[in-house]
């Protein structure tokens, strides 16, 4: 058995954690409560170095740790962790959007 | 729970509003009245930054904010907002044309 | 409601009128009286801007505005106008040939 | 309606009509009769101007007008002119090969 | 009708006629005797050009005029000449390998 | 018959041995005890020399031997050592992450 | 009939010859004995040129003639030569891995 604390995805993989939007707020989005599954919002815990494309280049990852982002309907895998709390792996070309507060 | 306002989508994503045409004109265009699935004209409310193409340009998003597009019959994810309208998200070489007014 | 006049496509697709040959001529065409979806001539409207390729240049549209294109027997999107008339957009490359008066 | 005479392919695409071989020759080719849709040979009478490629270059047509074609099996659209014969459209790409005189 | 003499393929294609291997010998090959279409070897009456490839070299076609070669299990186009004899056409990549004398 | 010691995988092949998360730890992975074909967790044995991109470049294997590796759900060729343990081999972009010990 | 000594596969394609692992060693790889159909180790008898890549450019075959390989479970075209023993043909690429002696 193997002790391990940290997972680092590979390619342009993305480590999301979804959660519930707060609040509505003027122009701001509220979706109706909902079990982990159905939620298509997400934080990003930890992304990976990117896609190598045929030219040889990297091409980062399009959306960094602590963005919120808006998942696709389908897809993304579960990985469970020892916090009993369920993660995803996405494609970063899967992921719909970020999402940002206008006010800051 | 999480508070925010502003979808930014990734890549060449377009979120997109439904409406219905306002009026018949000479060489316009008229709908009948339908349903807003059934609806296939829509306005651009955000465009993300474009495609990267495998010699590593990126190239920009076809439509941008405020154009009237003219949508393809299948395709395009709903996505719900706080205002309780629906928003679609379409990859923009999926969207069909955009719409003009010549008199402009 | 929304008012507008011109339909301009994206990318590499055609907006297409479809017509009946007018006349069976020494070395012409002539096609039966058919309804307009099993028609297979039209008259190109507009055009899109074209194809990006993967080296990054942009490949202009194979036809032209008031081209007469020979369309292929599947494919092609319909589209409703404002005088009742049926439309029909094609990606370039899904048109079969354009036809040509020799005497001119 | 419109009057139009000759259709010109677009991209690589090959007008052709089928023929029927005429005589069994020294070491010449012999088909039993049978009806025009079976038949697998057929004369080129117009060509596209060939197909572009991801570097941008226009690839010619592998066959010119004239030319004496082997067709494949499958494939090939019917398109109907005004002399009330058949003619067929294929990809070059499609065509099995060319046949020659070998005394000339 | 047409008399022709010769087929010259296109493409990467190659004109094979299918033969029986001779005898058995030391390090030899030996296959029961069958019917022309389970056959599997054959002998080059002639060959394209090569293949065009994305950066617009022709590359040239694998196998050459005479040389003996393992055919694939499926695939292969029959083609019926004059001489009542069957021959196949198939792509030069889909050709497994060539037959050689080791003692020449 | 032939006496063999070690596998070295060709292309971006990855042999992994399955194994058990040892313990929870604070931000650590815990799986419940299963079968070794449920486990998806494994320690990299081998690694092969990369993969050949289309620009000729070799683009080296993304994890490396002793890596401990998050395995997707499906996937992946079982195959059986000396030591009568189940090893596995996967694409190297089918790895979903690695995964590390912060406190080192 | 045609009287043959020898196979020179075509592009990355790879002649193999089944066979048993010999002995279990410390470390090494024992197979129970089974069908030469079910054996998934064979010894490469001779290979291919290699594959031509979209630049123009011959990557050679990964294997060279002798290598013991790990045949992957299901893909391989099975030849049957005068020794009245089974061959195979692999592309180079769906071959696993080569087996190697760490004493030497």
């Amino acid at each position: 058995m193997i002790a391990f604390h940290k997972i680092r995805p590979l390619m342009n993989r993305v480590l999301v954690k979804k959660v519930e939007p707060l609040t509505k707020t003027k122009g701001g989005i509220l979706l109706p409560e909902s079990n982990k599954d159905q939620l298509n919002f997400g934080t990003v815990i930890s992304v990976g170095p990117g896609r190598h494309q045929e030219n040889g280049q990297l091409r980062p990852v399009f959306v960094k740790e602590g963005d919120t982002v808006l998942l696709p309907e389908y897809g993304g895998s579960k990985v469970t962790l020892a916090d009993n709390q369920d993660y995803y792996i996405y494609r970063d070309d899967d992921i719909v959007g970020t999402l940002h507060d206008p006010t800051k």
